[in-house]
C-alpha cells in the first residue's frame, strides 16, 4: 500500500472490548507481503446475526455463502481475508468459501453454517484456500477481546486508513455497546451495503429484529454514499448480537425497546459509511448533497445520486470551481421530475441559482472560501414537493486515475 | 484551446458543396478570442427539417426554441455559437434565442420560426446577444457553398479536432448527397442526440419522413455512445433537406424509397458520433462494447452502457490492463437479468472468462498486444437470450481530470 493517507482521514477510535467477541488478525500471505491479511472473529454461543449484501448480479462466492448462512440466524465465527475477492471463480470459488467455513467451524466447535466468510481484493483469481486454512489454528489461539484495531487494519485493500466506530445505547435500564469496523475505498456505490463492514453488540436481540434495524440503518448511511458509481460484487454488512448484557427481553419484531439501539446503530453505520467515502480513491474533498422539494424521497435520492456520480460535478469540485451549471445538468439527467424554472442550487449555504437563473449579485467570496475547504456542501431545491434525501460522495482527482490505472482489483 | 489533438482524431473529410446550403463562420468574441465562434447556415426556400434533442430535464433556451420551431417543419437558417450555452439563463435566455432568430430571419427574408439556433459552452451565464447579432450581417454577406470545414471548426469548444462526414445515396434514379458536421467532447451521454450536430441533404423529403429516418438513425449511433455519462443540456441534432435534386416524390411516410437514404444517413451519423467519442475529453483509446445473449435489445444496451460508463473499466483500459473482473462487476451492477455462471467475456476477440470462471490457460499474449492499441474491443455474452447491442466509449485518463478540473463548462 504505497498510497498516502487520505487528507480526509479520521483517526481510529479506541474500541473497548465487547462481551462475547474475540478477534485475531494475522498474515496468510494470500496476496500482500509483510502485513496482516486475515481476520478471525469469534462470537459467544447464542449470538444472533443480521446481514445486507450487494445487489450486484454477479456476487462473489462469499456473498452466496453468507446469504445461505443468514437463514439460520446464528453466528459463531467470521473469517475475512484481503487481497483476493473470490469473485467469478466458479465452482472452485464456492468450494473455497465452504472449506474456509468448515475449517473455522472445527476450531470454534460449531456448524459450518454458523461461520460467515468475506473476501475482498482482486476478482477472477482462485483464492489459495490452503494458505487461509493454514493460518486459522494460529489465529484461533491468539483470539483476544482487545484486537478491534488490528482487525480493522487486516481487512484493508486500497484503504489508506483503518475504519471503526463505537457507540452505546440503552435497552431498558441496561447499557449495551455497538462496535463496528469497515473497509472500502473504490468500487463504492453500495446498493445494499458497501464492501465489508462488521458490527457487533453485546445486546441480546432476536435475528428478525436485528435484521430490521440493520436494513433500516443501512438505507440512509451506506446506501446513501458513492465513490465511483461502481457497485462492488462483494458488498457485505454483518451485524452480530452476542447477548452478553442482561436487559429486558427484546421481542422478535423489535419495536420501541430498540429505539435507542437503532439510533446508536445508525450512528455507527453513519461513521463507517462516511469513513469509506473519506477514503474514496484519490479523494481530496468530502461532498454532502442535500436534495429537497422532490416529488418523493426516492426521487430526491435518485437526483442526489445523479449529482454525486457526475464526473463533471466531481472534477469541478476537485478544481475548487463552484460550477453550479454542472449541478443543474446532473439534476436534469437524472430523469426524475424536475422543472428548470423552479430549480435552486446552493453551495456552502449560499444560493447561487434560483428559479431557473443565476442569483444576480450573489456574494461569491464565501463560496470561493468554502470550495477551498475539505468538506463541501451542496443543496438543491427542486421546488416541486416534499421529498428530500441526503447523500455523500468525494471528488474525482488524478489520484483515482493513478490508483485504478494500475491496481488490479 | 491549449489541448493537444486527440490521438484518436480522424482527419476532416472534404465536403463538397451541397445544393441549397450556404455557410459562413466568423468571430463574434462571445467568449473565445482569436478564433471563429459563430456559424450562419442558410437553406434554400422550401427546405424541410427534422430534429432530435436532449432528454435532460433542464434543457437550454436554444433547445426550447428549436423544439417549438420544429413544429413548422420548415427551415431557412441556422445560427450556432460556441463559448456560451445559453442554459439556465431564465427568461433573459429565452429572449436571447428569440432575438437571434429574429435577426437572422430579417437577413434571410423568412419567419423567425424558420430559423434554428444552437449554443454550446458555459452554463448559467447570460449570452451577450448584441455581439452575436452584430456579427450576423457580415456573415450573411460572406455566405458560401464551400465553407463546411470552417463551419465545423467554428462550433468547437473543448473539441481537439473538427468533425464532419459525407455520403451519397440513391433515391429513385437520382443521387443525393448528405453532409454533416458535429461538435462534442465532454458532457457526452446522449439520451436523444449529442451536443451539436447539423446535417443537410439536397434531397426533397417531407419533414415527417425526414424525422422518422433521423430518429431511427440516432438510436444506434449518437444514442449508443458515452464519454462520461453526463447528459448535456444542449444536445441537438438537426437534419435539413433542401430539395434541390430532382427525384421521384418521397411520400410523407417515407417508406422503401428512402431505404438507401436511411443507410447513408446512418453512416453519416455513425461517423459523426464516433468522431465525438474519439475526441472524448482526455481519450487515449476508443472502446467498442458488444453485448449479446441478453433477454432483450434494451437490456443488452443497458448492460453495455453500464460497462461503458464504469470508471473502473475505463481506468483499467487507460492502464492497458485487460481487467475482465471489472467488466463482470459492471455487468452485475446494471440491474438487468444476468447469471454470473453463464457469463462470458472477451477482449480483443479472446474469450478470457466463460461460464462463470476464468478460461484456464487462455493465451494472454494477443490480449496484451490488443490492450496496447488505440481501439479496444470488448464482447460480453450473457447466455440468456437473443438481445444484443453495440455501444462506444473512450477510456478515462488524467487528461479528463485536467480538462474538467479547470475548464468551466
Amino acid at each position: 500500500m504505497p498510497n498516502n493517507v487520505s487528507p480526509l482521514a479520521v483517526s481510529l477510535p479506541a474500541l473497548a472490548p465487547l462481551a462475547g467477541v474475540r478477534l485475531a488478525a494475522g498474515a496468510a500471505g494470500i496476496r500482500y507481503k509483510g502485513r496482516d491479511d486475515v481476520l478471525l472473529m469469534e462470537l459467544a454461543p447464542g449470538s444472533t446475526v443480521a446481514g445486507v449484501f450487494t445487489r450486484n448480479k454477479c456476487p462473489g462466492a462469499p456473498v452466496d455463502w453468507c446469504r445461505a448462512a443468514l437463514a439460520g440466524g446464528r453466528a459463531r465465527a467470521v473469517v475475512v481475508n484481503a487481497g483476493n475477492a473470490n469473485v467469478f471463480t466458479g465452482k472452485a470459488g464456492a468450494t473455497v468459501a465452504r472449506t474456509t467455513a468448515e475449517a473455522a467451524a472445527k476450531l470454534a466447535g460449531c456448524k459450518p453454517r454458523e461461520v460467515f466468510v468475506a473476501s475482498t481484493g482482486v476478482i477472477g483469481e482462485q483464492l489459495p484456500v490452503e494458505r487461509l486454512t493454514a493460518a486459522l489454528p494460529r489465529l484461533s489461539k491468539a483470539l483476544a477481546a482487545d484486537a478491534w484495531g488490528a482487525a480493522a487494519r487486516a481487512i484493508m485493500t486500497t484503504d489508506t486508513f483503518p475504519k471503526a466506530a463505537t457507540r452505546t445505547a440503552r435497552i431498558g435500564d441496561a447499557t449495551v455497546t455497538i462496535n463496528g469496523i469497515a473497509k472500502g475505498s473504490g468500487m463504492i456505490a453500495p446498493d445494499m451495503a458497501t464492501m465489508l463492514c462488521f458490527i457487533a453488540t453485546d445486546a441480546k436481540i432476536p435475528s428478525a429484529a436485528l435484521q430490521s434495524v440493520l436494513s433500516r440503518g443501512v438505507r440512509s448511511t451506506f446506501n446513501a454514499t458513492t465513490v465511483d458509481s461502481d457497485t462492488s460484487t462483494s458488498d457485505t454488512v454483518l451485524l452480530f448480537a452476542t447477548g452478553q448484557v442482561k436487559h429486558p427481553r427484546v421481542p422478535a419484531e423489535g419495536g420501541p425497546m430498540l429505539r435507542d439501539f437503532a439510533r446508536a446503530l445508525a450512528e455507527v453505520l453513519h461513521d463507517l459509511a462516511l469513513a469509506v467515502v473519506r477514503d474514496g480513491e484519490g479523494a481530496q474533498k468530502l461532498i454532502r448533497i442535500d436534495v429537497a422539494g422532490a416529488v418523493s424521497a426516492n426521487s430526491a435520492k435518485r437526483v442526489a445520486m445523479a449529482i454525486a456520480n457526475s464526473p463533471l460535478v466531481k472534477t469541478a469540485i476537485a478544481g475548487e470551481d463552484a460550477n453550479w451549471g454542472r449541478i443543474v445538468m446532473a439534476v436534469g439527467k437524472a430523469g426524475e421530475p424536475a422543472d428548470r424554472d423552479r430549480l435552486s442550487v446552493a453551495i456552502g449555504g449560499v444560493w447561487m441559482a434560483k428559479d431557473g437563473g443565476v442569483v444576480a449579485g450573489y456574494d461569491e467570496t464565501p463560496v470561493v472560501a468554502h470550495m477551498k475547504g475539505r468538506e463541501i456542501d451542496i443543496a438543491v431545491d427542486l421546488g416541486l414537493g416534499r421529498g428530500r434525501a441526503r447523500v455523500w460522495t468525494c471528488d474525482l482527482t488524478h489520484g483515482y486515475i493513478d490508483i485504478n490505472g494500475s491496481y488490479r482489483s
